[in-house]
């Protein structure tokens, strides 16, 4: 309700459904005022309910495989003749580990699955940034976002191997980001988030617990989607020109916590 | 122009002249809606030309020594009666080293140089916070920045103890942090700014050469006092109320480079 | 020369030359009371001079393509045989882009390479602890070391690809770390070392410039090949039972500078 | 064991009874071949039981208090004479906040305090190696390293300004060690140790609870002072010569946790 996005034009990849904060992002965007368009897999689109969040953002869906360059390049060319231009901002949500998914211990990884998850949840967004740079497609001052968990730099056991997916991507951020700040004067940054209840983050084992541990152990609670859809905002207006290279906890303060009173306490009760 | 803090209300530390980083958040600011009270030391006042700033930005001055608590509870007695209620927002950028002014090396500190610049530089952020905690000050989900630099990471040789009291300066951000954060829902983050030619970052030996050479490293340049002012906005907003305990690097890249291509070309000059 | 390793039993991955690091090391473990085997893929020790190896430290070679489960497996089980018993350490120092090798930029990947690279670079080392894991092969309080470089946290430009798949690496130390350490006391860190003029340091563009630049941002200099067996020996020894998790930086300082006085008098001077 | 530290020479600071690490580091010292001065404050003597260290590793003690230059002259003065030449290691195990042991709470500091405990816990280590760099007094390839807790990356509550105070301390081990690096080889590095039952660590409010909650997160356990020892006899050591200006974690692997299956448990447990 800042108009804090007016005229800018987006590509948002994975709003699954209203939990997602994809879905988030795209809404808030479209209240301030962005156009852009939606995108997904089309094997998750089937299950989605995207055409809703299209209609209500006004928005065209263009499906596309992350890890299929001809998907993307379609993907990026559309987007241009759709919204009439250069790209201002593109959100990368992708993530999916099928050793989760079939319940593999990390220490009984099938490779072949480990492989698949690497391709969808990280290297994507390296085929993302690659089709967006060799096609011009970026604004001067744009900016990209990938949306990342801080699995990447400490453990959480129930991660498995997105863990080391998100580690990845993280790392591309900084290294296309390099070539993009410098080529393009675009800003590629990553979002830390709290672990969140959408469709994706449920899947991991133990998750209801975890939240509520993180819940307490953060001073300001969990972010929720919607605040977080609110940060992503922030890093693609133009008030944030500057910022890049950065991988942001977006998390109540839980990164930079050793141990809350709250937690202890409750450790404490758990021993008498 | 967004009207990003609108009805907010805000004490700003730190606006020596028009080159200070906290002289374009209060321009900014009050652009975006704020209403605010601009404070500095009684000394650094009478130096500066903070009488235009008020003028221009319909805002009283009140003097305060951040190193006496006295000023700084009348600071904060005074700002909420002017702006009639809770402070939203409170920017703090204030640091002086004297060993740096007096030219010792950092191998020869007078330590009792070190521990006036400590005071002012890094205890006067807990001395605020402090007295804004003690009197419930601070609205519900308030915002709390200080501004950093950082040598508090890693070695830049001429930044003599400004960068041991950075470090210091970024803790009390985290501890003071979860305090405020979980009895009163305030958010407390530091900002890391690239090299800003303001009359504090001149003072610094070789300063005009470490500037060129940061602009040179950093893949989208150097971040200006403008570009800060309009990165600290987005802290102050609604939209990062779940981002606190944080160190935010604001430096065109800077922080996440090993080398960039152009000072390895410089550096290949050099050498032939 | 402190029988430091004495009587402990490792596997060596990665003696290429005389130049590798795992060589060093290798001959280092000897001198410091240690048995143990080389491996090393088959086509790479077609190419080596590893027999001479062998032959001074009195050990049996067992080639294993360490993207091949079958291959590792038979690797720990001949190596528990030929040394009579659990493993106490392990090293890793396996790392090849094929990005780099044909020469394509970062942003114009052939992800065929890169998912090659990964699995020999990255996903090798999960492999590893997978096989040592499962078979219970490693004693309690061994020790596993990986060897990694600082393009996994800043941006090298010229690392390529291999900045990510170090960072994929590092993350599956903690990742497995964690669950090595829980069940069989077994500690994983990886050493980021100094860049190394290794056959495959050398292979990176620019490598003799960017050797020069590193030597003069760090105060202690470069570390050489030698010095990290020394620093990857204490890491194998009982001395360091309860590191884990980590990420050590052995490189003469270079990964906490900000600039060295060398380097900015260099810049300088090159602006002149 | 080892003979890791023949010949060499060092100053230990703060071996205050045998819970002391640095109570432990001298006795390891003294195993592995070294010589060394034993100091600590006047007023910590008189409490302590440092006699019967001395006589069991044949060292004599010489009384500083380290935050009196005069003192610190007159002890590497006394070292070198005692020892007979340069000294080769040093280490600083100093801290004190009398907030904590006033009973103050971190939100309420009394700013007198704070500077104190400033001035023993973290200037302290800047007056030592001022002292030690410009007398000359440390060898080539010396080693310093000063003791810490990782409140100083992260909010442990209890803490109060000890937090602080470390990370000042570890920042001067950044900008000093720069310095002494370049221009004496010497290295200075700081150790994170696990929570530790000395006096000093006792002293923290629910000191107990922490200590089995540290024990339950890490996968390895707590790191004990006698393996917080050893750990730093390898640094002292001619093994790890150019591992210089870092913070390093020895804790079993805390500093890199998330959350462990056994803290999960124990909340869930907590919650039923």
């Amino acid at each position: 309700m800042y108009n804090l996005l007016k005229g800018k034009k987006g590509i948002i990849f994975g709003a699954l459904n209203e939990d997602s904060i994809a879905w988030k992002v795209a809404e808030r965007a479209h209240e301030e005022g962005a156009t852009f368009v939606l995108t997904n897999a089309p094997i998750a689109m089937r299950m989605g309910e995207i055409n809703k969040l299209a209609a209500n953002t006004g928005s065209e869906i263009i499906p596309a495989d992350a890890t299929v360059m001809e998907d993307l390049e379609n993907l990026v060319e559309k987007s241009m003749e759709i919204l009439g231009g250069k790209i201002d901002f593109v959100l990368h949500s992708i993530g999916m580990s099928i050793n989760v998914r079939k319940g593999r211990h990390y220490t009984e990884s099938n490779y072949d699955f480990t492989h698949k998850g690497f391709d969808v949840s990280a290297l994507s967004f390296h085929r993302v940034m690659n089709v967006l740079y060799k096609k011009n497609a970026m604004s001067e001052w744009g900016s990209i976002v990938a949306l990342t968990y801080m699995a990447a730099q400490r453990v959480f056991p129930d991660y498995n191997d997105m863990a080391d997916n998100k580690a990845y991507l993280e790392s591309i951020a900084r290294s296309f980001g390099y070539f993009f700040g410098r080529d393009h004067k675009v800003r590629v940054n990553t979002i830390s988030q709290s672990p969140t209840p959408t469709t994706a983050g449920s899947g991991v084992k133990g998750f209801g617990g975890f939240l509520s541990y993180a819940e307490k152990m953060s001073p300001l609670g969990n972010a929720t989607a919607l605040e977080c859809a609110d940060y992503t905002l922030t890093l693609f207006s133009d008030l944030t020109r500057k910022v890049t290279l950065q991988n942001l906890y977006h998390d109540g303060g839980f990164s930079n916590m050793g141990i809350s009173d709250v937690i202890m306490d409750s450790f404490m009760e758990g021993k008498e």
